[in-house]
């Protein structure tokens, strides 16, 4: 197939477009640059099969042309800038929310009818049930990143229902692995390289989280679209396991041979809408045939060797 | 207080303008009129504790400043015209998604804190559990419409855990009474009027919904104000029955002394994103002591005698 790729210089977009290419596939794609990485691309590039659009989703025009003559749709693109949300309110609503709406309307006019979405298991909020299932208590969400998330969620749902498209909705754990850029590995690496000493922590340590491995979650989504075929199919994406952050703290300490002393900022949650427990349940991906191969350890390991061997990105932010 | 209405001129709007002046309190109203109708501010207008500004929710300055000194805003704006969604898929989006995003960010600026919102009971999708309670399970948008009142509802949360705000949000199955001005009702109505020998209905005519009438629609959100404290309040707002649009036929007839043939479209549902069955689980607000003074045969009876003194409103659409 010919697959359109949004985000495709970013982290888990720059992966899912090296992996389409190995099976086979042909790819076109989408990136403002923004904080996608050329450097990601760099084997894509050298494929016949692969070609970068340069371009914002503000531009519908031109996202609608980039996409002419593609089969599927893969909206990888987002604001990711999870924890600040609330100093700038309108930019996950803007980029996330509308971003997936001129996505769609731009597979309207060239009738391309597949789409793969990167949603976030945030959008459960902080739920009551552990792990947490796809069709959980409807949510009340706490952050404008989730909210935002949920809309372009519906947004593709209602468009496979009134325009007889179809959807696959992944809500990711945190992710992980190589062309990581952030997250708590990110902030912790690049602090014990300028203090091994010492290393803050957002919230108490105790925050429980699941991470999921960005080649796993590759094959997860390759796993679905092969085998779902419902209207609107919907994947929670993790491992069957999650870790304190204290964990992980010991994991890439660790790993760099360092003792820092830690220093918690304090409270429950590292920022205003940070969930302190997530772990999904991912049974529905799992009937499917699918089961990662790296755990939540060996995840971590992989993402500090990758910062270890690409230092360049810490200084991309 | 002083309340700030959005959607001040509209049907539920009116309704709760005339109630909160009874009740004492002084309302600024904003409306565009472009679906809102002056004649239905005609008591609100002889109190010197009204005042409407005319204005859209696009001007975020406008807003603004009409917002400065109130206590509370009620934002009752929205696109209505749920059927027609699929038609312009933007507009839900920017009316109701971005309309509330525009009015968290006046509040925020007005250094307002509470808000209450009329959402709807469409954001069930199409549920699986009847009566449908608030926490069930995470639904499977099916229209525009939903999926932009679920967006306006998540961001209306995430603002209220963000910025130290409360939130009101009611999920409304259909309300019908005095100044009602589209739904089934209205649609029956205006074909009877013209042609009392027959009468075309979208789908089966099985479809099962619940109505509220109006004013108790109003009553159920005072009680609500005066006893949830929680940071995010949510409550299903209706009747604990529902009926089948062929009893809701009956009734109409019955009242108007007609007996027309019924012609069927045929199809479980009215259109594309119609929910076939609606009946909201309303035990929350139940709890806090409001119960509806109508039950369904007696709102849809006001609504056509509503409809039958004020033809008017007929020719306004």
């Amino acid at each position: 197939m010919l697959a359109f790729v949004t985000g495709a210089a970013g982290f888990i977009g720059s992966n899912l477009v090296d992996a389409l290419l190995q099976a086979g596939h042909s790819v076109v794609g989408f990136d403002n640059l923004s904080t996608g990485q050329m450097e990601f691309l760099k084997d894509a590039t050298q494929s016949p099969c692969f070609r970068l659009e340069r371009g914002d989703l503000v531009d519908g025009p031109h996202l609608a042309r980039a996409m002419a003559g593609c089969d599927f749709v893969f909206h990888f693109a987002a604001n990711a800038d999870v924890r600040f949300g609330l100093q700038h309110p309108s930019k996950d609503l803007e980029q996330n929310a509308i971003g997936t709406w001129r996505v769609l309307d731009a597979m309207r006019s060239n009738r391309i009818e597949r789409i793969a979405f990167a949603s976030t298991g945030s959008v459960y909020g902080e739920p009551q049930i552990f792990p947490t299932p796809e069709d959980a208590p409807f949510p009340i969400q706490t952050s404008l990143y989730a909210t935002s998330k949920v809309a372009a969620e519906g947004l593709i749902s209602a468009y496979c229902e009134g325009f007889g498209m179809r959807g696959y909705i992944f809500r990711f754990v945190s992710i992980l692995g190589e062309r990581y850029t952030h997250g708590h590995v990110f902030d912790f690496y690049r602090q014990l390289r300028v203090h091994p000493e010492y290393l803050e922590v957002l919230g108490n340590g105790r925050q429980r989280k699941s991470y999921l491995y960005v080649k796993d979650c590759v094959e997860a989504i390759f796993t679905a679209l092969e085998r779902a075929e419902a209207t609107v199919n919907i994947f929670n994406l993790g491992p069957d396991e999650y870790c304190e952050v204290n964990e992980s703290i010991g994991w890439i300490c660790g790993h760099l041979g360092v003792s820092p002393q830690i220093r918690y900022a304090g409270g429950e949650r590292g920022w205003i809408g940070d969930s302190p427990f997530i772990f999904l349940d991912c049974a529905r991906i799992r009937e499917l045939g699918w089961r990662p191969r790296l755990n939540i350890r060996q995840g971590i390991v992989r993402t500090v060797e990758f910062l270890q061997d690409n230092e360049w990105v810490l200084a991309r932010r």
